[in-house]
């Protein structure tokens, strides 16, 4: 049947070499490098447009008069779909929010759509609800519209989630990998790998004296606060593949050098040993209410005090800097005093972490 | 693990009565009557604002200076993901912008969320990437943002798409169950039950001399052709639950009767004699290239012309009218010359149809 209907489909040679890839692999939807080419290679050429070329985590359209909206997507396939410090549904929100703010917009309305597994509790939909409602509420943000299909038993896992968020970008605000220069600073605002850290510890059962919640939460406010208190060059937020994509992303787009310090790196005590534990270099672990921020040096210092003043943003830290000596390379000074080099993630370290 | 996040939650108690339904049924997600008790019940209290109250298929948003948004989403899960007619790619890119289309906008831009079963040909997703560009092109929308998960295998089936689009509203243009009058004659575009049909067949392994192909298409350009020629009271795309749930939809919202006769109903044979065959009424399987419109009395055979004059709507029938003798009932004049009261589906028919 399928071999009929792509016959008539258009002729055009799949641009990747059937030999390496020839079914979509877990690393195609990791962040990294594989992610990276399926969308390179598959997607943008395709679909492509000028909105669509900048691959920003959503897309900026010019529109009515002068107001430019901020349009993002993402599917939330998380599991557990329960972990300390939220569930999928606040996740579903905060993630879709974030990538509006990270696009320097105001985000102002959220769709949702639901593929639901049958037989799941309609009690555990209910929390989801609640707190998608709580996040929405939180950010000032409205659900305008939604779709829900139910997927037979087996054939899909409890409940996935997409929301798609539209913002308004800041008037005279332009924010991008573009305006990277050499000698910015590059600021996160708090401690690092969390989200990614309780959910692996659910997963595998660890347990320490304290629990490791989810960092997850919505950024919206903390970047409004930032665009108060000085000039914003970039800004990503470090999810799927943490901290090391991010920089990757911007280093490859910009065409120059990151250089980062181990040693001003927040990261607290126990997901430091979680990842210890669990052999993951917290460099690669997601992030889902945490920041960086590419700052021209002579504002650093004050975008971070004004971060350090609000609640999302009190461990705040400069980490590095952006050099042109090691163009597209982002290079850690460890704190034993080598330095190495950070690599994009090439297949997936942790799945379905949101 | 999940029950200790979910007591830190808020405690409202869920409005379904847990002995009715305490597990996602199928037809949670039918577009029938359990789905319609999931929305009124759990989703729109919790995420309650004016612009989801309408119940639409996508939310008008009012913006910026004069202008007013569209703005819809729809997950894709149709199984199989490659049918006669189109495939799970084209569907994805169709029935969102079709959503648009009803609510009396232009669509403009599309987000795409995929999610992947680890382990689905490369190929596959490329046809199926092609097959969005088309339909994307065609429509002349263009698809701004993405997402892309991967799910381990035997947790997901192939793929699943979301779709959500965004359109500008036509100056002074008022769509909506809201503007339906006593007296408004109903008009179908043309044949119906063909999507439901092309899909089941494949399923069920059903041959006919020719091959019933899905009726998958995009219907902006109708609708653009139908308001120059008169006014439309409402429209709404007879997908899921079929002709029935559509004019079910709009009786009740409408608080008017609508009675059709099933001599005018457009149908093809094949798609008579397989619905036959399947056990299946055509008034409930899924069309995704039709439109119901909702028009003065007056204005109905100039529009019912125009409609002829366009590719999509050279079948297009009038097949009913809106009356007050039974609010919020649809009424079926059969062809024997008895009439039977035409009900919202209330189970899942054809599962993943679309």
């Amino acid at each position: 049947m399928s071999k009929m209907t792509k016959q008539n489909g258009i002729n055009i040679n799949c641009p990747l070499p059937i030999s390496d890839y020839k079914n979509i692999l877990l690393a195609h939807g990791s962040g990294g490098k594989l992610s990276h080419d399926l969308v390179r290679k598959i997607f943008l050429p395709r679909f492509r447009n000028a909105y669509l070329e900048t691959l920003q985590d959503g897309a900026t359209l010019p529109y009515i008069d002068q107001s430019r909206l901020s349009i993002s997507t993402d599917s939330f396939v998380v599991d557990p779909i329960f972990f300390p410090g939220g569930n999928i549904g606040s996740l579903s929100v905060h993630g879709t929010l974030n990538d509006i703010a990270m696009c320097g917009a105001q985000p102002l309305y959220l769709s949702v759509g639901f593929i639901i597994e049958e037989g799941l509790p309609l009690e555990d939909l209910w929390q989801i609800v609640l707190s998608m409602e709580s996040a929405a509420d939180e950010a000032g943000v409205k659900i305008v519209t939604g779709d829900t299909k139910v997927i037979d038993r087996g054939k899909c896992d409890k409940i996935f989630i997409n929301t798609t968020g539209i913002g308004t970008i800041w008037p005279n605000l332009d924010i991008g990998a573009h305006q990277v220069e050499k000698g910015d600073r590059i600021i996160v605002s708090g401690d690092i790998a969390r989200h990614g850290i309780a959910i692996m510890s659910v997963r595998e059962g660890l347990e320490f004296e304290t629990t490791i919640e989810s960092d997850s939460n919505s950024l919206y406010d903390l970047v409004n606060t930032m665009r108060q208190a000085g000039t914003i060059h970039a800004l990503r937020d470090p999810t799927r593949g943490g901290l090391s994509s991010a920089l990757n992303e911007i280093a490859e787009a910009a065409e120059l050098g990151i250089s980062i310090t181990e040693n001003n790196l927040p990261i607290r005590d126990q997901v430091q040993a979680a990842c210890e534990i669990l052999g993951l270099d917290p460099l690669y672990v997601a992030n889902e209410g945490k920041l960086l921020a590419f700052v021209p040096e002579s504002e650093a210092e004050e975008i971070l005090e004004a971060m350090k003043s609000h609640p999302l943003g009190k461990e705040a830290a400069i980490i590095g800097e952006v050099v042109d000596d090691h163009p597209r390379t982002v290079v850690l000074k460890s704190r034993v005093g080598g330095t190495r080099v950070v690599d994009m993630m090439t297949g997936e370290q942790l799945p379905r972490i949101c």
